[in-house]
C-alpha cells in the first residue's frame, strides 16, 4: 500500500511562529500523501480573557460551554486553520481546511455526563468518513483538520486533537500505510524526563509494562502512549512520537519513540 | 448546460438566527447544483467592541488593520462559517466551508491605496478556482464561501462578499448556465425606497438608465446593480435580486429584480 503520513500538531507549535513556519515547511517537503491534525495552544484561552470569560477547568480539562464552543470554533476551524491553509498554499502545498463538519469529514456525540462532570459542547468520534479524505488526498490536496467535529444534528463539538488524529490514521489504514506522528516539545518518550537525551528508541508492549511498573514515564504520556497501543492494534502501521524540529530525522527514522508491538 | 445557483447572503440573515435557519432550509431544499456565499454580520463589530478594539471608519469603510483582519477571519471564516455548514449538513445537504486559501479557491491581491486611504488587509481578486468549484459541485457537495481569500503568500485577505458571488458567477458561466442571487433586506429593487410594493421586476440597460437620470435608485443600490450588468457582459446567465425570505418565489421568477440587458 502507498504511505499516508498523518501528522498532529500542538500548541508548543502553534503558539510560536517562528517554529511553525519551519515545520510547516518540513511538512510541505514530505513528498508523499499526508494529512495535518492541528490542536488549541494559548489564543482561545487568550481571547477567553480578553472578553473576560471565565474559564471552567475540572481536573484539568476545560469546560466547553456554549461561549467557550464559540471561541474554540473561531480559533481552531477559523484563525489556526486559515493561517496554516494560507502559509501551505504560499509553499506550494495544495492544503484545505477542514472541520468535522466540512462534507461531514467527522462526526461525534456529544460526551455524556462523567461522575457528575458535564464536560460541555464535546465531542466523543464516531465515524471519520474516509470517502471524502481519500478523494482530497487522491486529489492531491492536503487536509488541514481542526479539532472540531459536528453531532450531524446541526452541534459543534470541540474534539481532542489527538483522538481525531489517532481515528484518522485508524480509518486511513484501510486504504494506505499509515505513518501516525505525534509532534510535541520534547525529542520522544524520555527515560528521564529532564534528561532530553534518554529518549526510548522504541517501547514495545513488554518494555511498557515494565516501565509502568517501576513508574519511569511521566504520567502524563501514559494517555498518549495508550492511545497509541489501541491505533496499532486497530490497524495503523506505524506510530512515532517526537519533537516537532525533528520531523525530517523521524520520516528517515532517525528520531523519536516508535510505539510497537 | 446544466443550471448552477450563486446565492449570497447578507448580514440581515446572518444576524437573525430563525431567518438564517429558514433560509439555509429553502437553499437545502434547492435539487440543482449551488453555492451559497455568506457575507459578515454584526459578530466582528460586537467582537471587537467586545475586545475593546477601536474600528476605523473611512467612508463607511471599515478599515482592516491586522487585528481586525484576525476578528474577521475569526468570525466569518470560523464562527459564521462552520455554523452554516453543520446546520445545512443536518438537513442533508453536504455543505463543505471554504475561505479563499482553502484549495487555492479564491486568489486575491492586497488593495492599493487609494487617495491616500489605506484600507488595511482588504483582497481584490485575482482569479476563482473554478477546477476546484467544479469538482465539489460534481461530487455533489455543495461549497459555502467566506469572504476571505490570499494572496498566495500567505496573506489572508477581507474581500466583498457581493464581489466573491459576482467572480464566482462570471468563472462558473463557462461550465453551467449560472443563476446569480442576491440576497438581501428589500423584496427587490424599489421604484420608491418606502414603499416594499413597488419592486421593479425587471431592470433593462435603458431602465436603469432613465431610473439614474431620475435619481429613482437609492444611492445604496447603483454599485449592486453595476456589478450586476458587468456579470452580464461576463456571461451569467441570469442575475436577480430579492429577499431572502421569498428565495422560493424568486427561484419560480414570481419575486424579486431581474437584472437583464
Amino acid at each position: 500500500m502507498e504511505p499516508l503520513y498523518v501528522i498532529k500538531i500542538g500548541g508548543n507549535i502553534i503558539d510560536d511562529e517562528i517554529k511553525l513556519k519551519q515545520l510547516l515547511q518540513l511538512f510541505a517537503n514530505i513528498t508523499e500523501k499526508k494529512i495535518l491534525i492541528h490542536g488549541g495552544g494559548k489564543q482561545a484561552t487568550q481571547l477567553a480573557a480578553n472578553l473576560n470569560l471565565t474559564q471552567q477547568i475540572i481536573e484539568g480539562r476545560r469546560i466547553t460551554d456554549a461561549a467557550t464552543l464559540n471561541i474554540v470554533v473561531m480559533v481552531y476551524a477559523g484563525y489556526i486553520n486559515k493561517n496554516i491553509v494560507a502559509q501551505l498554499q504560499a509553499i506550494h502545498c495544495n492544503a484545505i481546511g477542514l472541520c468535522g463538519a466540512d462534507g461531514n469529514a467527522i462526526t461525534a456525540s456529544r460526551r455524556k455526563k462523567q461522575n457528575a462532570v458535564d464536560y460541555g459542547f464535546v465531542g466523543n468520534i464516531k465515524e471519520v468518513n474516509s470517502a471524502l479524505l481519500c478523494s482530497f488526498i487522491n486529489q492531491n490536496m492536503v487536509p488541514i483538520i481542526a479539532p472540531v467535529t459536528h453531532d450531524g444534528k446541526g452541534q459543534l463539538l470541540n474534539t481532542n486533537a489527538d483522538t481525531i488524529a489517532q481515528e484518522i490514521a485508524q480509518t486511513m489504514s484501510s486504504f494506505f500505510e499509515v505513518h501516525l506522528i505525534y509532534l510535541f516539545e520534547k525529542p520522544g518518550v524520555l527515560y528521564n524526563m529532564h534528561d532530553e537525551q534518554s529518549v526510548i528508541p522504541t517501547i514495545t508492549t513488554n518494555l511498557y509494562k515494565k516501565l509502568k511498573e517501576e513508574k519511569a514515564i511521566h504520567s502524563g504520556m501514559i494517555p498518549k502512549i495508550d492511545n497509541a497501543f489501541e491505533a496499532l492494534q486497530k490497524g495503523v502501521q506505524h506510530i512515532v512520537i517526537g519533537k516537532a524540529e525533528n520531523l525530517n530525522a523521524i520520516l528517515q527514522h532517525q528520531s523519536g519513540t516508535t510505539i510497537s508491538f
